[in-house]
């Protein structure tokens, strides 16, 4: 299973090179796993509401060629392990309809409450963890 | 009165044009504002523990020439008013040591408790209210 | 005549008030004239590529009320002058399907050629200046 | 050998959680070896009005602990590869004074001319590799 989202490139994401600042690309990984998880029906402001925070606590990337101005991205998010402990997810970016890949990533976040790593509730943690593809 | 404040600017403050993304200066306007305040011995962390949140009600800003990556700035923030009900700061923005001026603004935040408009408690205000220009 | 576009808040875009910050208002309003410019047939990467600039002079906004993480807004913009000399757009942001107003500002750029203003050629001002509000 | 670059946070650094956003430390990254490259003498702007671009090819971070608005940090870059075909480098950013460790991370940089991977001319080379650590 994986979700694409469609972003395209704005003036305040290029940098003085011409070309998207690499920082943006761990951006656009956040709304690519924001957007998977509430496909999956996990809304995460209901999460907040009941305490349970979701630090990243690891990000890579791999920049492979420059997007630019008003490039019309996808963001492609796959689950490589979504467990009561931890989201490990995988991003490839390319532009629309084209096969070569921009940039591609990871990520891993964990779950707390209270400030402290815990395992996920089951509410959540049933709608989550069938879904690694 | 004024407080100078200095920022090198970095490759992720510019965009495509070569130049600085102007809402980065609205950014620097806010730096400005922060550390004229920790001048007059005002701690955000604190009042923010007392729950007095000063939110941002209007900015302005006029654009006269870019600055560029690596570029030394220099902002200098004075204040227009500094009142129990509101703080009201004017910003310059110049190279360092230059007379032009690249950049200038305006912005003004009230007080809230509680999620309404609220007067500053006299904590705060005998250490505001003296110091407008 | 106005173009609507749409934005749904990233983690990214707020700060540690719990809502949005106010500088990337004044990057959504920027969003909305490209967007108004791309409805008219205006092609800004082609007018990079005549050497013709669009920097912007001057911003304001006035803040509201906030949003919030996951917020999904409608940007209206709307344009207040439209000329070979300049461009100044209005701008007003709601939450979807909401009539109170977030935020709502203006903007002015100007058109440069060799780093000098410029009149805008008739190629792109017959596609402008008609469509005034 | 190591260059400490301080930086203090933010409002716009922080997010809806009250800390900072993961993507900004790749974003202090780039500060840090912008300021080891200057201590070695070279000039960045002087290597782009040569023609020799410096893209980042790969970044990674990991993150311990969280910073909050004001927090004063120390970001101290070391070099783990410095040739004439590739930067590499290695960070560590923690509170200033403090020895916990609340990111760390590596980017990996080539050079390019005219779009295509080079090797660093000697005029740049010859001050960068001799201070891999």
């Amino acid at each position: 299973m994986f979700v694409t989202t469609e972003y395209r490139v704005k003036f305040y994401d290029t940098d003085t090179f011409g070309v998207v600042h690499h920082s943006n690309y761990i951006r656009w990984f956040e709304t690519g796993r924001v957007e998977f998880l509430r496909m999956l029906g996990i809304d995460l402001n209901e999460m907040m509401s009941d305490r349970i925070l979701f630090p990243i606590i690891e990000v890579s990337a791999k920049f492979h060629a420059p997007a630019r101005f008003d490039d019309e991205l996808e963001i492609v998010t796959t689950a490589e392990a979504l467990t009561k402990a931890k989201m490990k997810f995988n991003y490839v970016i390319r532009k629309r309809g084209e096969e070569k890949i921009l940039a591609e990533g990871t990520s891993t976040n964990v779950f707390t409450s209270g400030g402290k790593i815990c395992r996920l509730p089951d509410k959540y943690s049933t709608k989550l963890v069938k879904f690694t593809s």
